[in-house]
């Protein structure tokens, strides 16, 4: 037919993301690729027991439409969980709900990008945040990490030569893809400098609550003072993703925009699914559940890194996480891991190659394991095999 | 704090109709201004059932993440629908799940449209569909219609002078918001305009289901043999909105495009409200809540129409809808039904003034009104009372 397509649908197709969550679909394939919380540990009595309550009490008007910004009790709900969790102090005015947080990535690429910007991120960062920012038609200022987050001489040198970078996205707890935590001074720096280039903060905490050891670090919205960060959270990883809920605090003005362009989008979120967390909230204690998921995710993670300890040759470096669900894997530079990855596929076990985690590319010796869905044994199997071909690889190297 | 915004952000904002459905929200105001599903129609009974029977069956897998494109067993299921009620022969593999037909519009501008593009429309329009499609910067070719449509030379010879036209947005049946209903000869002279600019239609077809009299006309999507044809359709008005489902049908082509952009969007729709929307679908019988809801609206228009018969100056035309949910009124030039729109709130009766509907404006004396969610009883005094407002503007118009 020959369509005339949109300049921003033109770009390469980043699919190795999608080639590789494909494989998770075969059920022989042990996958450490996608992101996937445990299921076993949705509370799906509690879960069944508030959708129900919802119909029987609010009957059809948790079917009909509702406001674009968001169901009011459970902004509410929300803004007073996070004055005593995560000491962000926010009114329901400055939160809104959103289809899960990668609509909220969306929106805010929305409000701020044109053509030929920049976005700041984290190198690596979250692909699916570049691929949804590249939509965009932007382009990116990836900023050199250390073991305490974005550093922040490259972040200033970066910033100095660049007029149109218009937003600056991170995840400090337990990053997507490294595991890694930021600590605190370099919150405080981050913040600063994005106060002195007055540049938005897009802060991305969906792992934040599942912190299985170490102490709690301030959030970057509970230190803004000048309403530059936009906090984004979601059920997806404390409660369950099929309903498809977060939420984003931001200051009034960032909020105004926010509110037009989720109203274009979709309208708003589901009523129904809105109505049923609120009621989950108001029927459960969530921190003493959030208490389970951490002793979950704790165990997985010891599974899988004292195997990765007993199995990996010792040229294959690790983080070890303190939360969340993810830990990366560094091979010798020589080391491809796109080319390996039929290697590993071939032995029944998946990963995902690192160069998909750095919007201009680059780094290929890395790649991204997640210990949140695979069973005790699995994991212990996977890693076995997977021990074997960077064992191979390395071998292969010193021929 | 001054932040730098896209440019999309910039233009003038439409406030219109989102003023007058926050009036909807004063219960002391009888609002036709809204197009809300009537609420006693939804299958509360029954979706409850669906619910209950969805986490019962399918446990965890309910509450997980799911597919970009949908389910496939409800994109199957909308797929036999689509065969046996529209004539539309599609695979599931070219059918994909929205969060409602909002983000269908949405995603469409977003595949096709650079700033400085046109988007061809039937004038007047769906105002979301405009406020969502200038959110890409285009502009538009607002097309001139009659009693059968989109008249054939106003559009043929708009497009020989336009050669960025990327998009013809339509809605065939029952018309939002002019109620009427295009001609089956101009259905199919509409879409070989359309091959021979080989520019895709998207054709919005949300009330095509609850035709209460006449025959049913053929899709424009049934008689598409090249392709161009998006169909759009959803769940809010023959089932209910709050659940947020709606389903776009296209060539593999364009299929391809927007499952790049919903992944990007929100990676996908409510894994549980699809599974509850099939479950309604496997246990009931949609067609037969369909008719219900057919005499439901049907009784509603005839309730209006003939309060308008009995109230309305004549000076006052109004369309009569064979269909769908909205009847459109048309006063004489000199009256502006935006500054008539107090003295309207005044008698505690809301409408949504025409102006906003006409993309490229100056079109002022029209209004939308809806009989779909009020009482019959709400609907007789609210027409009376607007009946008063008229009849006094016009009064005033002779002296």
């Amino acid at each position: 037919m020959n369509l005339k397509y949109a300049d921003r649908m033109l770009g390469e197709k980043n699919d190795v993301v999608k080639e590789a969550l494909k494989l998770t679909a075969q059920p022989d394939i042990i996958s450490f690729a996608g992101g996937l919380p445990a299921p076993e540990s949705f509370p799906l009595k509690e879960m069944a027991a508030a959708s129900q309550k919802v119909f029987e009490e609010k009957g059809t008007n948790a079917l009909q439409y509702s406001s674009v910004e968001g169901l009011l009790a459970l902004r509410e709900k929300i803004a007073k969980r996070m004055s005593e969790y995560h000491n962000i102090h926010a009114d329901a005015a400055n939160i809104m709900i959103t289809s899960g947080s990668q609509q909220a990535i969306d929106m805010v690429g929305r409000i701020f990008l044109n053509p030929g910007d920049y976005v700041v991120c984290e190198s690596p960062t979250y692909t699916a945040a570049v691929t949804t920012f590249k939509t965009y038609q932007c382009n990116f200022l990836s900023i050199d990490t250390d073991e305490d987050g974005m550093m922040i001489e490259d972040l200033e040198a970066k910033l100095a030569d660049c007029p149109n970078a218009k937003v600056i996205y991170v995840i400090p707890n337990f990053q997507n893809p490294s595991g890694k935590t930021w600590s605190t001074e370099r919150r405080k720096a981050v913040l600063e400098v994005a106060e002195k280039y007055n540049i938005p903060v897009l802060e991305d905490n969906p792992y934040g609550e599942l912190r299985y050891e170490g102490e709690e670090l301030p959030t970057l919205k509970s230190m803004d003072t000048k309403g530059l960060v936009i906090y984004m959270g979601s059920f997806s990883k404390v409660l369950c993703p099929g309903l498809r809920c977060g939420y984003i605090i931001s200051c009034p003005e960032v909020m105004d925009m926010l509110t037009q362009i989720k109203q274009s989008t979709d309208l708003h979120s589901s009523t129904i699914n809105q109505l049923t967390i609120l009621q989950y909230l108001n029927d459960n204690d969530i921190d003493a559940h959030i208490l389970e998921l951490r002793a979950i995710y704790k165990h997985k993670r010891d599974v899988m890194l004292d195997a990765m300890k007993k199995c990996f040759p010792k040229e294959a470096k690790f983080t070890y996480p303190h939360g969340g669900m993810f830990t990366w894997v560094e091979l010798p530079k020589e080391i491809d891991t796109q080319e390996l990855f039929p290697k590993a596929i071939a032995r029944k076990v998946a990963y995902i190659p690192g160069a998909t985690f750095f919007p201009n590319g680059n780094v290929n010796n890395c790649l991204r394991m997640s210990y949140s869905s695979s069973s005790n044994e699995k994991i212990i199997q996977g890693i076995t095999a997977l021990g074997e071909v960077f064992t191979e690889a390395i071998a292969a190297l010193k021929k």
